[in-house]
């Protein structure tokens, strides 16, 4: 067995599935494999997420109510990232023997209110045994004009909608077993899918994705989608609430905003005369590739990385 | 803790979940949980599959180009069901870390041919490492009048196209390690879904469901739904290849028939005179609940069971 054969990465497992599943045309299908969700003719964008216990959550820092939440949360996100709404969701789940009737009821729960808060009725789906509990969520909806990852211009500021790190610094505190800043845990337990703010994007954005993986790692996807470098300005990241996490962890605020994902903020690029108030620049794009930060001192390159799901 | 705790079956879990998630309302939702795929505004079909290893599959008896060829097959057979044609796919694979490049690719390479086969493209999906290897497929499509699970009427015949119980008795072989009959043992690994016949069948037909779980437990699904009884004629159920594969087993045909899944034949109610030439009748529609076996003695209920994915 070659010594490639051996654990493989995200990234490595992704390009084999491009390279066998990507090649089928279709006059359905607008965007394919690689970007925050599929766009389907007529407007349709869909997208699917997984959440496993062991590898996405930790029971002993969310409740299954926070679990069946976030799950949906989380890939109603990538519908954020797009500019689209929901229409609506399946859910797969699998459970281990061992779980009970209150446990599933616990799920159903915060699933359910997360589909009322995003309005995303839950329409079906798929119950298995398995050897770990986990959740796959399916989202569907609708954009007039949906957001991509490709499409930032040189010229264009980088926009920041939401706030980074501060649920990286939420969950490094409860695995310290400690509750405060409290908002920072609160941003790791309850992220909200932000919806309003995607949709208001549309027409002014060039390009966008949802911050899932960190902002270092989900800026690379962007840049190296629309063929363009991102410059971020380090400075900018740092909002109080997150220095005062960062101060209670003794973890760099820049390192935590960086590298924390979870959030899910959505990363955007766009001329300046269309930014929305909401929306906070935080660098710019430039021609090139790659991702720079600038900022107090001389410009340096980040080093393409981040989290890798299979690592 | 309650002793009702323990011990969750498939039923009781759907219906906490039914409970908890079901009462959302959208003018976009026309068939919500309950039937083989949600329906949608527009004509569009929805369902999502899942199929684990130790659960669904073991690797000794499918080859993993197999395993990625079913999980596809065993999606799109819930829109053969509904007579609707595949749009798109998406897929989510968790891996084990120990999996190879090489396995990747062969189950790839099986998705892909199900994708052709079916016209369903592949579209995007998600991976994420997890303690067993895992496939989950979601597809969408669309048709122009779905076939619901509902909408059986007494007087109808009950109708099966496609066998049942090769794929059954083909599994039971491989488990002895025998290979023969080897149209048993394809029938197992290597599932088609009945789409063109599903399609064929709005119009015709008065219900309809995918035989996934077993002939037995599928009728009772249908039978619920449509608020009917089905009449099972036993003695139509045995084909010459089931009877063959029956002998080599040691186990009677019948038992074959109702118990087995896994072949994804459709299962349809309609009158006598719209019954298409592929679609053999098996039995009748009657007035009441349940579902009886008829034929050379008397008849008799069944008692609802059959595979439950949880027990």
């Amino acid at each position: 067995v070659p010594a490639n054969d051996h654990r493989l990465s995200e990234r490595a497992a992704i390009s084999i599935l491009e390279r066998a599943l990507g090649g089928q045309r279709s006059r359905d299908v607008r965007v394919g494999i690689g970007d925050d969700a599929a766009v389907l003719a007529g407007g349709l964008v869909w997208t699917l997420d997984a959440s496993l216990e062991g590898v996405h959550f930790d029971r002993r820092w969310l409740s299954l109510e926070q679990v069946g939440n976030r799950a949906i949360e989380a890939a109603v996100s990538d519908l954020a990232a797009m500019g689209a709404m929901p229409v609506a969701a399946l859910v797969g789940l699998a459970l281990p023997n061992r779980v009970t009737r209150r446990e599933v009821d616990a799920l159903a729960r915060g699933q359910a209110r997360a589909a009322r808060r995003t309005r995303c009725p839950i329409v079906g789906g798929n119950i298995t045994r398995g050897p770990a509990l986990s959740l796959t969520t399916t989202v569907l909806g609708r954009a007039q004009r949906p957001l991509l990852r490709k499409g930032a211009r040189a010229g264009d500021e980088l926009w920041l909608v939401g706030s980074v790190g501060l649920a990286r610094a939420g969950l490094l505190l409860l695995q310290q077993k400690r509750a405060r800043p409290a908002v920072a845990v609160r941003a790791w337990r309850e992220p909200r899918a932000l919806l309003r703010e995607g949709h208001a994007l549309v027409g002014r954005a060039s390009a966008c994705i949802d911050v899932s993986d960190g902002l270092a790692s989900d800026a690379f996807h962007l840049a190296g989608e629309s063929g363009v470098a991102l410059v971020i300005d380090e400075t900018t990241l740092v909002t109080p609430l997150l220095r005062s996490a960062s101060r209670a962890l003794g973890v760099a605020p820049e390192e935590l905003a960086l590298t924390g994902g979870e959030d899910y903020a959505l990363l955007a690029t766009g001329p300046r005369r269309r930014r929305p108030a909401f929306a906070k620049r935080i660098g710019s794009v430039e021609r090139g590739s790659g991702v720079f930060l600038a900022g107090s001192g001389p410009r340096r390159a980040l080093a393409r990385g981040g989290f890798d799901h299979l690592g």
